[in-house]
């Protein structure tokens, strides 16, 4: 659904530390929309909040861990008290650290769930409560090629990922029925970021020709499923390059 | 990728007479681009034809059956060389006849084989041929729960529609890397159609709620995934109401 | 269900051509079911049902060309009336021939289909007439990893494979509560043939280490699933070398 | 693998509390080997165990909380130690608790995924790092239907069940070329217990068609499982009763 003028609303991106978080917010105030950015620490929010403003749109940045339930709760609560209705979440923590199963420690194998699902949990239940009160919204969960399949030495991250396509699954068919759209968007292939180019060059190479997302045509497609009318949602979205095996 | 000026481009909707095929047609032809539409018998076409020229679009209805080889040849053959050449080629030919496999007969089983996935089979390979050789192009094919999930008393359809699948993925594998964008799309739910209004009211009555298929939205979306960056390709997309079960 | 003493039962395996279809019926012959094995030309069955009453066991080769409507029926029939009630059907004939979608022929495409699922459905119909008169029997589809991803050059096969899983499921679902077993089994891997020996030798040197399968260990599965009881049937089940890349 | 003479080899049974664990227990000590059951109170294991004995089997219960890395490791170490290689481990912890999106707590999403997914991955990490060492073992995982689909209500099971799956397929694809056998099992449908005999009596008056899973024949399947050649390996069997809807 559409931002309608005269009304304030939010859209709460979890997780906008890195490129992709920082285009979907980029994309959702330049709509208009006061844009939520969250990462454990506010201070490197600053050049992505300063970025929106400069561009004539309105964002805040907000210290705030997505693992801690309190946390969670003021988070929302003080959106919704003091800024406007979150009319989406975005949640955009992945965690992506392959490991042996002869290797992974309890401590890793739970830290890897606990960012990139538990934490999806607890944004994704306090969003609902609000939005299933308003009857609309949307949330969205950003996931990944590990969704879909547990390779060799991705068990600690294909299980956090499984788990947050099952919340997505179930929470879109039982926020459905409330008029609020829940997606799962799945991401198979490498993002331009720094992290790609640092340690990743042969693949970082393939950029010249296209070969890696551009974190804004991501978000292009966040912004996409915000405005699908309801008789006609997509439940899941993968995105690829146009040369990247799958 | 977007229609570029001063360049005429054809977009081929085989199936093109029910009101999907119709808007997806009408949806591109918005965009500049010449809807070329099928159905078996082009006197059926005319209306919709009309109502694009009408838009100030540009539209040519074939009269051509996609069973036929020969036929799909001369078509593509003839569009490409007298009109212009084929951008999108959107598949949209179904055949929803569920029956129980006791009493399905061979004919009906290979009729719906023939029409639903063969058809695709040879439009696809026609036009990808096209494609390959520009290096360019968008193939879209319509599927359905259908090709998802085989239920009980729809071995033919199901079968058919799972068939198309595998088509799309295939070729989305291996024409990819030709800068050809496929996709398959899974329309979940019923259409805004009068064969919906006419044979299952109960069903129709949720329209007032946005609980069937709007076609221009369904339009929508094959426009989108054309205009998809390469970088970020959806090779599948479900599509269906907010109230309905999954 | 098992065997019962002093009623005879007729296990038709259809297209036991191969090492695969050999197998299993020597399976089912030696639990004292009466081995009806087809393929096209009768005389190249003469081997294997020589082996299996050389086992003691009972075997009847019938030429018998599955995509023909008319001999299916006249082979079930024969088989119904004359020797034995057809307690298993195993459907068991393959198509794997890889193709570009660019250089696929629409009566390659067809024939693929038709001998690896048109055949499929015209057998499974006419065997499970018969077993829901009787409410009971068990009836196999031979799978392939081609029926679960629709790789690049591999249209047609996918596609006939595919829309063969569409019609394990849909008949499982549908006859399941008459009683009827239907189950798909996913063979993932290369087989201990003498088509991988010849035209895949490196592949087939896995062999030493257990690499490729072995056909008597697949047949023992579709033993194993004839005799699941009905409170815990499997409806699908992968078979592969356990240094398979999947 | 079959259990070879005059050596003695363990199959430990996590969470051997209910029907379907202390079915699987005797079967397999029933072949011989020694059962090691286990369940956070070892004084609920004696009927089990006496059983087994009884039956002329060996069993030996442990009181050990599955979520409790360093309990796992001890419980591991003693049974190598002291008892038998471990040949085979059975992970059959469940926690099925539905729950609104809307009221699901943190504490109860976490347990349910400590309970049915992070006890999953230490277990199967110990006796993966003895397994490997030896070359050889079975690691068996008991899913369910909400590993396949994440129903409204169910975020909480489905996700742990979506993890635990991804965690099977991961250590199945790592741990195969080490000679480790790991398998999934997706139990569809009521078993025969007490707690649906109790809270869904509907659902147990079907046991009388056998429309309730019979646990001896779910732990058939995992013996079965256990004794496949390596050539030809499940990694994931669904069962479920004849009548049931999937």
């Amino acid at each position: 659904m559409s931002n309608e003028q005269n009304q304030k609303q939010a859209a709460l991106v979890i997780g906008a530390g890195d490129a992709t978080g920082g285009a979907i917010a980029k994309r959702f105030a330049k709509e208009g929309m006061i844009a939520c950015v969250t990462r454990r620490s506010v201070d490197k929010l600053q050049p992505l909040v300063d970025e929106i403003r400069a561009a004539g749109g309105q964002a805040i940045g907000f210290g705030s861990d997505a693992r801690k339930e309190e946390e969670v709760i003021a988070l929302v609560d003080q959106i919704e008290r003091e800024i406007a209705p979150i009319e989406v979440m975005v949640f955009n923590i992945g965690a992506n650290v392959p490991c042996s199963i002869l290797e992974e420690t309890a401590r890793k194998y739970f830290k890897i769930w606990e960012m990139a699902c538990f934490s999806a949990f607890l944004v994704g239940r306090e969003v609902a409560k609000r939005m299933v009160a308003r009857k609309r919204g949307t949330i969205l969960f950003t996931g990944a090629t590990a969704g879909m399949r547990g390779s060799a030495n991705f068990a600690a991250f294909a299980g956090a990922k499984f788990a947050l396509r099952a919340l997505a699954q179930s929470m879109a068919r039982e926020l459905g029925p409330h008029n609020i759209h829940v997606a799962h968007v799945v991401v198979d292939g490498a993002i331009d970021t720094a992290f790609i180019r640092d340690n990743f060059p042969e693949r970082y190479a393939l950029k010249d020709q296209d070969g890696v997302l551009n974190p804004d045509h991501i978000a292009e497609n966040y912004w996409y499923l915000h405005t699908q009318p309801r008789d006609a949602w997509t439940h899941e979205l993968d995105l690829r390059p146009w040369i990247e095996k799958w």
